[in-house]
């Protein structure tokens, strides 16, 4: 998994409370375009003020991740926290401060342990290497049980361009991003309005389409930097470059964003609610997000339990209009609700065995227009509660 | 626990799979005031839909009750089997079927088992007494460990009034009601009119701020009959008696709300959540609410770890407007943020300990205006995982 023109290194720092990897370095060669979009949460956590405020010139060389603490919560001391770490690594790697991009997750309301974030910086400097990448998805990880990364080879301009991402999300996921860190590079040459305008469009499509827990967290961020090594011609407005860019984002920032649901802290069944038929697109998107949210529903999936009442009954208090007698319900291609009524235990005992698969859709039609949306979730196991009881101890 | 003018059975019709008590009577010995709130979920159980028709009149004289079969999502014929359960009630206890009010909570989407229910009633009918008030409590339960009534005496116009209510809660607990049955019995005389303004003012200090899994039923009912054999003059308009009775209804509404919190799936902990300082009072709600249903708010609860990060983002994407910097939260009378930065591990410490205690209040103050608003709830444990994931088996 080399991307041309990136360098990446990983270092235990002791952040976390065990020795696992917690710290990542990600290099470019020299100043890249890049792009960032950040958590909508009021309370936003002090890395994603800086790396904010800094890609306002859109452009980035490093990102320095640390998992294990968010530095959110932390006020002023904890803006001056982040930015002595950018600016430390800055120095070693001696490449302007306003180029380095911080990113945190972890608890809440703590300070940063700066120290030891400083006395592990030069070493992770010196193991900067091209095949980096892989440890560094590791060491941002904080509940996840596996790092989550994709790439894509693709001809573009007759230039072969690498796409290349990696991602963080275990808990607190939630439309508007999720404690969702996504970091993406590519060799090809883009203006950063261009990046900016691929990360909104892939968006919808992949981290605004998933849920864990229904929690957005202050520290969601997701970085897309493109260093241009390629040699293709910049990509700088509309045309078939620009086209075949934008399919590779999707493809990448989708299969994160399964990855990021199939490894829901405790989650031992994924599915997906498609909604059809719903008066407007709004109400489409209510009507998968509430089935998608609802406790009853992820709770009844862990138990593999058919039990489309819940649905049905999540439908109802979702927003969306329809009539609960015109309303389908189907579990993969198994109907089991028509017309807002039972079909009957043959057809249950089917959809069991297809949730008891570990992977399955969800398809609602509620007959009341031509919109259609969906959303992507996970169960609720007696694991998300035994991991988020004891998170900080 | 008597309530002059009304009497009550339970008995066991085979419609649980347990031999428990599942269906109940309950019935005024004349036509009485009445009136009724109910789920603000589209899709309405058969009962609710009948139960809500039927109280047009301001009149009933008898709830027939069952738990183990909610008769929703049943279409035209579930309307039928409310419908004939009712009828056959009415004809046992020679009162005009339209004065029978059904209500049903239990398993969505499955036939109510008529015959079960008819075959039962001679005999539940036989067993009416006025001191079965607790034995119907119990047969309305599903998931509820316990049974939930609450009962005052209370003069009114020089007549000793009675006022008895019983809840069953559990599970499916949200605003706009909860599944949620609740049966109140007065003795006082009340016009309907006054009964249903009693009810509305009553929901937003009671059921309408309490959530365990934010989702709403269909089958959310609460009914309140008023039959007049106290002798105080007939309430109808202002003055000290309708007040004294309000008042009566706010604490039997408000104890009944709270015992149902208590009492939420799995639930270890219970607290409110206190809201000050916002900027609008939806505001206030917005975030109280925001924060009480957050499943990482209330797992941490489940583990009584003080982890106010939580808190913080959960009003972070509440909606409501405030400065994270000035964001204050206490633990009871421990505050343990102070203009958004935690005071410190020695108050932690202390509201750790309040936290075990069982019941507490985390108070939450924004300092973006002046208005104020709460909400009660339980942890999430993995008892609440338990019960939900093997609720139809």
């Amino acid at each position: 998994m080399i991307i041309p023109g990136f360098r990446f290194a990983a270092a235990a720092a002791g952040i976390k409370k065990t020795e696992a990897l917690d710290l990542a370095l990600m290099v470019a060669d020299s100043p890249a375009a890049a792009a960032g979009v950040f958590t909508r949460n009021r309370v936003k956590a002090a890395p994603v003020l800086l790396s904010r405020e800094r890609l306002r010139r859109g452009k980035a060389q490093a990102i320095l991740v640390n998992a294990g603490n968010a530095n959110a919560a932390t006020g002023a001391h904890g803006l001056k926290d982040a930015w002595e770490t950018a600016r430390a690594a800055g120095e070693l790697l001696k490449i302007p401060e306003a180029l380095v991009l911080p990113a945190s997750t972890g608890v809440i309301g703590q300070s940063l342990p700066v120290e030891k974030i400083r006395r592990a910086l030069p070493e992770l400097a010196g193991r900067l290497h091209p095949g980096g990448f892989p440890e560094a998805a590791q060491a941002i990880m904080t509940t996840d049980t596996r790092p989550k990364t994709a790439w894509l080879k693709e001809k573009i301009d007759g230039r072969e361009i690498t796409l290349a991402g990696m991602a963080k999300g275990a808990g607190m996921i939630h439309p508007d991003l999720a404690t969702l860190l996504v970091f993406i590079f590519t060799d090809a040459a883009a203006h950063p309005r261009i990046l900016k305008q691929l990360l909104l469009q892939a968006l919808p499509v992949s981290f605004n389409r998933i849920t864990i827990d229904g929690d957005t967290s202050t520290n969601d961020t997701i970085l897309l930097l493109a260093g241009g090594k390629a040699g293709n011609p910049l990509i700088e407005g509309a045309g078939p470059a620009l086209a075949a860019l934008q399919e590779m984002l999707y493809q990448v920032m989708g299969d994160l964003a399964q990855q990021v649901v199939a490894d829901g802290e405790g989650a031992r069944h994924i599915f997906r609610v498609e909604v059809r038929g719903a008066a407007t697109p709004s109400e489409a998107l209510k009507a998968a997000r509430t089935v998608a949210t609802s406790p009853l529903v992820k709770t009844a999936m862990a138990g593999a339990d058919v039990n489309w009442g819940r649905i049905i009954c999540a439908l109802g208090y979702s927003g969306a209009r329809f009539d609960p007698e015109k309303v389908d319900i189907a579990f993969g291609d198994y109907l089991v609700v028509k017309k807002g009524l039972g079909v009957g235990p043959a057809a249950e005992a089917r959809a069991e065995k297809l949730i008891k698969s570990g992977s399955f859709t969800i398809a609602v039609h509620l007959h009341a227009g031509e919109a259609a949306d969906y959303y992507d979730t996970c169960d609720f196991t007696e694991d998300y509660i035994r991991v988020n009881a004891s998170y900080r101890s």
